[in-house]
């Protein structure tokens, strides 16, 4: 191990091959080993069997590459919790798919970073056009220049503010409808900044519409969302020196339209213009994957000049299905969108973006570093890339989900949205169906709330760690104003009928009598 | 393509052996065709070779795995600028080891998220362990628990201020030197978060001592650094509503002491306490590698009652080399430490570490979301990760460190510190044995600055880009107090005299006559 070897060049691939062999034989042994969705016995018990597999972390001498890569590779997938395996349906914690992860390993041997040119000749290159053709998903008729700098929604006046289509056509994506205005050009087009997921593009939108207020008002900003809200939304609050949000009730687990436009309203304080307001919507909550109604939502934004943010995490790959793209109408009509692909997506993490109507709209993320983007190197010709992200040395993420796009196509995504979704239907049917469990309500994504009939909180709370612990299930769990449910977030496409019948008899066998 | 599959579970490894295989083809083929350091064309012909290997980037029907990885992953490479060719020396952009790589390959295929102990259970208790050997490299002496709620530094009484030993003897680490307290327990002992490089550790470390200063101060936290420093640092105070750092000049490369202590005085207007302040110091700075004097700068916070973060992203690595360790002395008197393996640590994007006396200093992070950390599911025993990050859902960065760690031991990685320290030591020699070339200084850690003879900014700038455009090299620039200069960041151990010659040749090719 005096001169161990380096993964780029030419001669990488020749010293990669027998280490990914090593690589991919402990994770078929640890993963057989493990025998099930993750490891039995708790967190005692798999930190002393990681302790016991993989030896001391930083010793004098090194054991070699490949006895290193046998033991902590085989001990982290004997004590994984496997999204690959059916019962593994926790979170919002997807199993990856077989060619992004070999995606994923290109991007680590090339090891470009994002933050100038000459770090990343082509995956730069790469990253601009992917990000543009996923914020047209998002933005399918572009957005008019000229309302950025109002204080107006996206949705300027070359359009009607309450058309309710669907979020774009299926295809040709290129095609507007007859009565939008012309895709724009430059600076103008939609586009999305990559991020290590939906957190920080929740951050980055807060900090667009910090900025954007900055320069417009004397109050600070003031952020408004549901209850149903991601957590990320007041964690970001806080990180930007903002006010806490001020949080709405969501008692069916959306945001009501009378509930935001008496909020809205409240914050005028008579003869005063109140404070720059930005809202908060959701499309798929992570307790219940409840999609708020976005159309009406974004006329209450209209209405009340706020900026409009919607955190479409887990719901936003819906554009790529036929059948479940009208969920997301509205959505378009927001000034930025959170994306992330390691959700409904199969990316292995990270692979967040955010959306916007237009690059224009990034400005306030420039950023100088005579090292980075001198003006005559700019001016020369060299992409100015530091704006596009908060970090500085970036991982390409976009090359997994560039090689996921074309090799699947939007049809191949639809087909693994589409079973996922189904595979959530006939869960909440078999529940149904079923005397002793509980249905919290039919599901709008892949999340189904359930519980045996009667349960409190407790009992639930105890089901779900005995799963847990036994190593034979990853559940979930939902506060909801009726009371504590069991969480299924169905993210593996492969899910089976078998699959799902068997999950709920586990939930029976693991519940107190 | 109907059905594409997963990388988990028992089957995942023999899907992913074919489409591996493809992957290292596809990079060998790439880099072959480059031949070189970085593509020739500039950035134009770059986008436009990709745009025609790769094809649309969503199409309506897919192209299939192997397709889809052939044709990406082959652009990529022979688009990079790959830092496994010792020509390629602008940035603190590292080639990565192999064996670095495998191991990441097995965080993508698990794809574990660091959130939550049932989406993680082995990667969080590996995370729990490396972190806190690298920060015992850091803090080998651990802090002593009276000192964080007051304003000293974290030096107590338990030992001398200013006694400059270098930061941890070499071996045993698990033993104090004999006039150093005992090894803290628990919430006592150093830790370290594990970041998305060095801006995201410097934008914790900010936000830790806004935090601190919060609870004590009704002044906002005043950041204090040299010229010198990051502009993440700036950056880190904009995002967080801080004013704009007090920048102090640092006309030869460091941050002086008598400098620090006349602004420190400075900020004390006559009969105030002052705003409270962060100092940031630098070790291994951007332009130069430069390390600024931290004994001195220590005794300085503590004398203003100012806390100290030391921004080692570069240099902190030389804890692992018994010959360069002495160039840390001081380091461990920080309140926060950057540290980044992406750089002098060999590891793909990405593997930032912010480093802490105690694990009880990052108690404000401590977040709650009732799906994952409610408090009975904390109070049974299972981990409470989400004050570990500022993100959510987070790739198990430390899976590869680890595998380092236990492959190379200290001493291998002491031993690739010392062969890249020792061919910028080398490559200096030859630019000062040459008359036509000007050496800036000799260089600290493994930044060479050199230029022409009398060559001017422009003629510097040209140079550069001309190597760019020509796919001959890949080195940056430094803007100083004596103008523009070419930077060489040697980060590839196994740069030989030969490699430096004939860039020091290219450099006389390329240069404007």
């Amino acid at each position: 191990m005096n001169t161990p070897p380096l993964a780029g060049g030419a001669a990488g691939p020749d010293a990669l091959r027998p280490l990914l062999g090593t690589v991919l034989d402990a994770l078929r042994d640890g993963a057989e080993a493990r025998g099930g969705p993750l490891p039995a016995g708790g967190p005692g018990r798999v930190a002393t069997r990681l302790r016991e597999a993989a030896g001391p972390v930083l010793p004098e001498t090194g054991s070699g590459a490949h006895e290193a890569l046998r033991t902590l590779v085989y001990g982290m997938a004997e004590g994984a919790a496997d999204p690959a395996d059916p019962h593994c349906a926790a979170h919002l914690h997807c199993p990856p798919l077989a060619l992004a992860a070999a995606a994923d390993l290109a991007a680590a041997v090339l090891n470009p970073s994002m933050d100038s040119w000459d770090q990343a000749p082509a995956a730069s290159a790469l990253e601009a056009r992917t990000a543009r053709e996923l914020a047209a998903l998002v933005y399918p008729y572009g957005a008019p220049s000229c309302t950025y700098d109002s204080d107006v929604s996206p949705n300027g006046p070359a359009r009607s503010p309450r058309t309710d289509t669907p979020t774009g056509p299926a295809r040709p994506l290129e095609t507007a409808p007859p009565e939008a205005p012309a895709r724009p050009q430059g600076n103008d087009r939609p586009d999305a900044l990559v991020t290590t997921g939906g957190t920080e593009s929740n951050q980055l939108g807060l900090l667009l519409a910090r900025e954007h207020a900055h320069t417009r008002h004397t109050e600070p900003l003031r952020v408004v969302c549901g209850a149903n809200a991601h957590h990320s939304i007041h964690r970001a609050a806080w990180l930007l020196g903002l006010p806490e949000p001020l949080v709405l009730p969501t008692p069916n687990g959306t945001l009501a339209p009378h509930t935001l436009h008496t909020a809205l309203t409240d914050l005028r304080h008579p003869g005063t213009p109140g404070p720059p307001v930005l809202v908060c919507a959701t499309a798929g909550t992570t307790d219940t994957g409840a999609i708020d109604p976005l159309p009406a939502l974004a006329d209450l934004a209209d209405t009340h000049g706020a900026r409009l943010h919607v955190d479409a995490a887990y719901g936003g790959p819906l554009l790529f299905s036929d059948t479940h793209r009208p969920l997301l109408t509205g959505l378009h009509r927001a000034h930025t969108v959170t994306l992330d692909l390691h959700k409904l997506g199969w990316q292995p993490v990270a692979a967040g973006l955010l959306a916007v109507p237009a690059t224009a709209h990034l400005a306030p993320l420039a950023h100088r570093a005579a090292y980075l983007n001198a003006d005559d190197d700019t001016e020369a010709g060299l992409p100015d890339l530091l704006g596009r992200s908060l970090r500085t040395t970036r991982r390409p993420d976009v090359l997994k989900m560039a090689v996921t796009l074309k090799a699947l196509g939007r049809t191949g995504l639809a087909d693994l949205v589409d079973r996922t979704l189904a595979a959530a239907r006939t869960f909440a049917d078999l529940i149904d169906a079923h005397p002793a469990h509980e249905l919290h309500s039919r599901p709008t994504l892949s999340t189904v709330l359930f519980r045996p009939a009667g349960a409190d909180d407790t009992t639930v709370a105890t089901i779900r760690r005995r799963l847990l612990h036994r190593g034979r299930a990853v559940l979930g769990r939902a506060a909801t104003p009726t009371g504590l449910w069991l969480k299924a977030t169905l993210l593996n496409p492969y899910t089976t009928t078998d699959d799902l019948t068997s999950l709920l008899k586990l939930v029976e066998g693991h519940t107190p009598r």
